[in-house]
């Protein structure tokens, strides 16, 4: 190492994801071991990612964090896990420009700080910690030049946040239960990249809520020690599932990808109610954008739309194409007008799916018919403010690093947040 | 038979129930066989209940029905196989007083009248069909001179409505599924009478909802044929849990019986969610009285109140005592007051909990304090008009034949609805 003024950095943006077969139940709760395989989505990151700067300076007096600008204490048995594993395996680096120079051994005397973003508001229960810990792990792991690929990255994020692993790639990712106690082999992997299937468009409708929710960690700790059925799903049902919707993502088959989405959302939303006490993160504006999806893929001949909750009222909602999206947009739009004149915040992330549904202005949105699949069920009832907004978004890739400087969260002189 | 002018009559009164240990999913439909056991709890006829009165003369041209003043189709294979059932076990029936002889052969070619009502609103989704086949059944039976016991004619309420088979008896019922492919030994016996436990209290919460609900004859045959999770609950978790709530009903013992209760009503809606498409019964209002029952037990030393929810939005809270149903009144009305100044008709069966609860009138509803166990959670939210009305009620007896004439539904002169 060269003398004390030097900072070294790394910023690096990490996709979030969505289960589409999903993860609940742990075997080992320290080392966040799942109880059956999982399968995600990778959503872009251009409008729901994790940007994450981190930084080392001999000058820094203790590991330091700051999310969304406040900092926040690392003393986290998850934080110190990942901190320790990525310790570990760093190894010599030297930046001839800045004339630095640190070996493996230096890692361990020096401290980091790191300073997190995400593009989308952490109170609408979209899985920041996912995007989080992955991209805590990735920058890191650039940062100290550690030389694991990025599915022996994700069993290391996996010990921050179980789904974060599944944010290492994009695409289609897997997370392999796998067997060994130190959980070694309990892995991310892709199944194909984002290209393989970019037909699909997301349109996430986050919902508004009164009910303080169950937190994923607590809630999974009891639906493992309560629930009769758990078990049952795990070890019975979700290895052939795992393998039918392996097939649906390879053969881009999307009439079985909405079918086992959607019983599997559902069937955790199930060992949920069947957890002691039971636990709700659907409310009735869930079972209505339900009610609403299943009629319309009823009324077709196949399935347009699938649908997925995880721990929380909000819909992500996967249509099979463009087509299908602007049909989907229009029919949510009619259910669940905004509460307010401002269209703008009302659809975020990709508002071209809105465009193209001729939606422009609040008076598009009063004037759409009630979906034809409805006719008969008269009136069919408003509940304007029940949704608090759509993100209009598709599959994405996995973690970058961004080398323009700008976009860095910390000070590349004091290593602190800007 | 004498000439053609008498008219033969008998009315009865049958209770409704309520399942502890839920019934969902038939394994025959026609003869409705059950996948698994249930329990139940019979309802106070004084407050839920139907009365019917049968009668039979050689000048009725055909068999009728009146349900609640209206006349309504027989020909459904449900009554049939009812009338078809009891009839080929009628018997000689003499009535000196009124010179009335009728053989065992003559029943096949005389036709009846039927007049059903119940004392509760129908459409408050508190499972009619079963005390009105339970009726149905049990009034013809005394009418034919059916020498059948109660078990015996359970078998035949059960071809009209599952459930209604557990109407035959007062107190503790099991409906025992059998294994007879023709049905023989799916009936309905009684493990302890209304006696047995008296301290109980019942408070139903009738909840409003704009939702249409699945009927649970199509909802428990969809469930049947797509629910993965439905035959491990039937096969392996429900046997061990009849045995268990057995127990609890022999000793008492309300920690066990209200824990099995709860477990067990949220299990049945878990595998109603695990259908496909997904069934909800219940809604966020029901979610929330769940909520405060399982708020309050938590924050005494022994749970106070059981709930259990049928296919509907209900919630059927079993109080252990006088004393707690005192207290949940108060925190129900607490949380949900009425919509309108008429508390009598917002609690009604047994008003003397609520008079004891010392609720009077609408003034005492307003200075109710929030219930202490929820004390941090401020400012505890209300929700005005989200329960239709309390029904407050106790376990009541079987069947009775109800011998006073004033009582009968039909006319005795011409077995025409009065």
């Amino acid at each position: 190492m060269a003398g004390d003024s030097w900072v070294l950095m790394v910023t690096a943006q990490t996709p979030t994801n969505i289960a589409v077969i999903k993860y609940w139940g742990k075997r080992d709760e320290t080392l966040i071991l799942p109880v059956n395989d999982s399968i995600s989505v990778t959503l872009d990151p251009a409008h729901l990612c994790t940007t994450t700067t981190v930084s080392v300076s001999p000058s820094f007096q203790q590991d330091r964090m700051w999310l969304n600008g406040k900092e926040i204490s690392l003393s986290g048995g998850r934080f110190q896990s990942c901190l320790r594993e990525i310790r570990a395996r760093a190894c010599d680096v030297e930046d001839n420009k800045k004339g630095i120079k640190i070996t493996k051994e230096d890692w361990s005397k020096l401290y980091v700080h790191i300073a997190s973003y995400n593009n989308f508001p952490t109170a609408a229960g979209l899985a920041s910690s996912a995007a989080g810990f992955a991209c805590l792990v990735y920058s890191l792991g650039k940062l100290m030049n550690v030389k694991e690929d990025e599915s022996q990255l994700s069993a290391i994020a996996r010990q921050g946040s179980g789904s974060a692993c599944r944010s290492l790639f994009g695409g289609f990712v897997k997370w392999k239960m796998g067997k060994e106690e130190n959980g070694s082999d309990s892995l991310a992997v892709q199944l194909a990249d984002e290209k393989h299937w970019d037909e699909l468009v997301i349109v996430i409708a986050v919902v508004s809520s009164r009910q303080k929710e169950t937190s994923s960690t607590s809630g999974m700790r009891e639906t493992v020690e309560t629930s009769l059925l758990l078990q049952h799903r795990a070890k019975e049902i979700v290895p052939k599932r795992i393998l039918q919707m392996e097939e649906a993502i390879r053969n881009r088959d999307f009439a079985s990808f909405s079918q086992l989405t959607r019983i599997d959302s559902n069937q955790f939303h199930a060992v949920c109610l069947d957890t002691s006490p039971p636990i709700f993160y659907m409310n009735d504006t869930s079972h209505r954008i339900i009610s609403i999806v299943e009629k319309w893929n009823r009324s077709e001949e196949a399935p347009q739309v699938a649908y997925t909750f995880d721990a929380g009222p909000n819909a992500v909602l996967i249509a099979r194409n463009r087509k299908a999206a602007t049909l989907l947009i229009q029919k949510l739009l009619y259910y669940f007008p905004p509460n307010s004149d401002d269209l703008n915040s009302y659809i975020i992330g990709d508002k071209s799916i809105a465009k193209d549904a001729g939606i422009n202005g609040i008076e598009d949105i009063e004037a759409l018919p009630p979906p034809p699949e409805i006719k008969d069920n008269i009136p069919s009832q408003k509940y304007k403010g029940d949704v608090s907004y759509f993100i209009c978004t598709r599959p994405g890739r996995g973690p970058v690093v961004l080398t323009d400087e700008s976009q860095a969260l910390l000070n590349s002189e004091n290593g602190l947040p800007k």
